[in-house]
């Protein structure tokens, strides 16, 4: 029986809102239905405590009993594993679910991370480093755009890999990045209608307005 | 039994070779002693062919029967399953060859490629995004020199997690970014001293000098 506490970050700054990466864990686990807390830790203070679950100083992380794990990949496959609303139960469907979730992570927001983040900080400007950046992004939706033309979901059904994915895309989008890319648009509107998606939003935006109230208080 | 069969580009120019990601896969056969072919797609045509084993048009992927698995981290962890010499078998054990796996792709690799790429290509100048891209690096550099210095192997015992990891540093110790971060620099240079890295370096840079010498006839 899975006893799961997704970590977060206490407070964050109103920018990220709504874009903290525990909401792909918070998604996956509506999507499953599973029952789980959530708990924050300070984001002044990555303390040593913290870097023991996340080495990188970042959430979120997940406790399953004695299991601690990082990075949302691998939180989101360790689920697939309890669920098959998450990641089907035979060796090729989770092969498939299993590629696309590193797709999403190593191929398309290896580009799509830093390329957002630059639009973020106004640094979005004529440079080669910038236009590198953005050709990279390019090249990635341009190979995606025909993928998700032909498909509803990356591994057959609804899927860690589409969590991944579309909370990928849902920041390229934010910048208004998929503009050329109907696709690509269509399936980050079709994934974030999901109720589970819905749920893992607002109660993200709830539990940093509820520390918002608390300092202030 | 695994029937394996890597699949990479015919040929590259010179400037990649050493680095293309079928080394990956390679080093974690040659480490796992299991038997595989190597076969070439053409570097020139990216067809359609191609794409349906790997959508972005890149090398490697793998297929293991039926079974077609594109993306290094979902090859590597693949191959885990096959040979506990590149994976433990039990459940804590996996989970941290996991996390570890996606830490070296998504949140070290996110900044290690980009920024090896804007280095490659001249354009590593003082621009506000590659300054971005830069810093971006060393935080991650940053975080992963206590983990490095503490330890031989990021999961325990040497995993695919090292393999993944040791390839996304060796591309930063190649433009000299690791001078700072000598447990790093010590980390990357334990993991090639291995047999099987040698083996899969050698391989790959023999599988395409026999493809000049066959363009060359």
């Amino acid at each position: 029986m899975a006893d799961l506490t997704l970590m977060t970050f206490d407070w964050v700054p109103e920018p990220p809102r709504g874009f903290v990466r525990d909401l792909r864990v918070r998604w996956a686990l509506e999507e499953a239905g599973l029952p789980y807390r959530v708990a924050g830790v300070p984001f002044s203070d990555r303390n040593a405590e913290h870097l023991v679950h996340q080495p990188f100083g970042q959430v979120p992380w997940l406790t399953d009993g004695d299991l601690s794990i990082f990075e949302s990949g691998a939180i989101l496959l360790h689920l697939g594993g309890l669920s098959t609303a998450l990641m089907p139960a035979d060796p090729s469907g989770r092969s498939k679910v299993t590629e696309w979730a590193f797709a999403a992570l190593n191929s398309v927001e290896m580009a799509s991370l830093p390329w957002g983040l630059l639009k973020f900080t106004g640094n979005a400007n004529e440079t080669p480093a910038w236009k590198f950046l953005d050709d990279f992004l390019k090249l990635r939706l341009q190979r995606m755009e025909p993928v998700l033309a032909d498909r509803e979901w990356l591994a057959g059904s609804f899927s860690v890999a589409d969590i991944l994915m579309a909370d990928v895309l849902r920041l390229v989008d934010r910048f208004d990045g998929l503009k050329e890319y109907p696709a690509c648009h269509g399936y980050v509107a079709r994934a974030t209608a999901r109720p589970g998606f819905a749920k893992a939003h607002a109660d993200q935006m709830a539990h940093f307005a509820a520390a918002d109230k608390g300092s202030a208080s």
